[in-house]
């Protein structure tokens, strides 16, 4: 098969469509035929070798796909092959075939066509496991998105909104800002000449967010916390504003909040398969019901995947950039 | 009525046992002729003019009492004059008699003597809000207890036992570790000649903590969140060893962890109710079954506050220190 491989850890140019020895389906793992897969932050990492697959894993890039079924491995039952699926990966999506553990499948719902299928896994996953299974948002909760815009936010818009809560987003530029807006965000703020304390402040009579789903890490820590509501909840996913910082837990006690932070990948099959679960359960009614939809910014041919990072690299894009084999 | 009165605030000759107005219940409350209540360390701030009463509440020191109910204000059932009860205050308790919200009482639980009854609400609400409804410990579990002589200490590691987790203590000197141990206390540190991260890895098979109950802050933030498991909980209930501090947040992302930090005092009655209330149902019966015990350090009568404040400070007890009317 073909694969975007790393031979030189380095910029797009590192992404390789090479011929590489056919995945093979373990115990309990389903090989996929790849009809798409797409781009996430965490593939620029690992082509620039600061995000080693976890043991075990595929090398090659990707954390998502959808295609079909074309073989089973022992132990897996309740697929078939021939069956148009979306998968979360450990690794491998950026290839023509990948293996993956049967827990991580999920079918391709309703209304959304099989390409399209890739948007959702990875953005589904982390955002229904860290606003709804961590942070717990309710109903009349106001959340705070940063990059409200991006795959993530788009996503998390949408599936705050469905629920009944209330929904702030940060983003770049007026023309992204629409975009939320389009997709339910209540409360728009542009991070390049607004604070988004003081917004999210003014449009909550002072009450602040009660949950906030961060991607931005130790840039973002401080403002974060000054922007929570009393017993609010800050669930940090993504530390592309720096690793470390300093926190003033008297703050953090005084408004009694929690600070969490996770990824998906490194997770044991196990978590991730209940996550996966509880996706399959709660949103993908919302999606074949039409009020959640995968938000796909391009369609690139995967031997192209140089060009897709270079469009998240840039941030130029709204939703999801796929890479169809 | 007399009264703990802080004239000026300072050392613990500031407390001044002087007659002041009767206390009067308000809509929802009733009056407690006071037995005893028990020295926190919030009232050591108190004093000193760091930690004012929340609005509304009691100008006068102690979060905690037991007694006897002398009068039902307006719109309290459920309680009648006479009953033996303890209850969590937001002050106040440094007196002859305290108004209590009707959602703050507890009934002294059997085999439990009036006086003693004193030494369970600020702890048993502390521990059981933080490790069981914010932390969520389960059977199995370690969790590991800064100050394990303390009153929350002692509180802590009984109630980790009775729910079949295992428990780590730190404590200073190994008089006060052989107490927790006989509390049921697994594996004991003593801070002054071990270091708690590795103690715990070599413990723990280099798993760690699933839940840490913190009371240091700042100073322990760092080695706390090297000593917490994947999935780990650190809940900060007290912030002794400062305030602000350094927060990888790598570290916290890579165990998929979080940082809770609570206080109780300045929860709204609802709040506050809710905990009693599962207090009532959880802790309740393991009292009255005798496998959780208060635990007394010493009883000193309530015109002595300032000399139960100086053990507090030397920190040489174990357990509650208790001041009687």
């Amino acid at each position: 098969m073909y694969a975007i491989t790393i031979p030189e850890p380095g910029g797009p140019e590192a992404l390789q469509w090479a011929e590489v020895p056919d995945a093979v389906p373990g115990e309990g793992e389903v090989l996929v035929e790849v009809a798409a897969s797409a781009v996430n932050r965490a593939d620029l990492l690992q082509r620039q070798g600061f995000y080693n697959p976890p043991p075990g894993a595929s090398p090659y890039p990707g954390l998502e796909c959808s295609g079909r079924i074309s073989a089973l491995g022992p132990g897996v039952s309740g697929w078939s092959v021939g069956d148009e699926v979306c998968a979360l990966l450990a690794g491998g999506g950026y290839a023509e075939q990948v293996a993956v553990p049967a827990g991580q499948l999920l079918p391709v719902p309703e209304g959304v066509g099989l390409v399209e299928a890739a948007a959702l896994p990875e953005v589904v996953c982390t955002v229904w496991s860290n606003v709804f299974m961590v942070a717990h948002l309710r109903p009349g909760e106001t959340l705070l998105v940063h990059g409200g815009a991006s795959g993530i936010g788009t996503m998390a818009i949408q599936l705050a909104k469905a629920v009944g809560a209330r929904v702030a987003v940060t983003a770049g530029g007026k023309e992204k800002l629409e975009r939320c807006a389009e997709l339910g965000a209540d409360i728009l703020i542009d991070y390049r000449e607004q604070d988004f304390v003081e917004e999210l402040r003014a449009a909550t009579d002072g009450a602040g967010a009660d949950v906030i789903l961060d991607i931005m890490g130790a840039k973002y820590l401080d403002r974060n916390i000054k922007a929570l509501a009393v017993n609010g909840r800050l669930a940090i996913i993504g530390l592309q504003g720096g690793v470390k910082g300093e926190i003033d837990l008297n703050a953090l006690l005084r408004k009694r909040a929690a600070v969490t932070a996770t990824s998906l990948r490194a997770r044991p099959l196990g978590e991730k398969a209940a996550i996966v679960a509880a996706v399959r359960e709660h949103v993908w009614p919302l999606v074949a019901a039409g009020r959640v939809r995968p938000v796909v910014d391009r369609q690139l041919p995967m031997s192209s995947a140089a060009q897709g990072h270079r469009v998240l690299e840039e941030s130029g894009h709204v939703g999801k950039v796929l890479l169809t084999v």
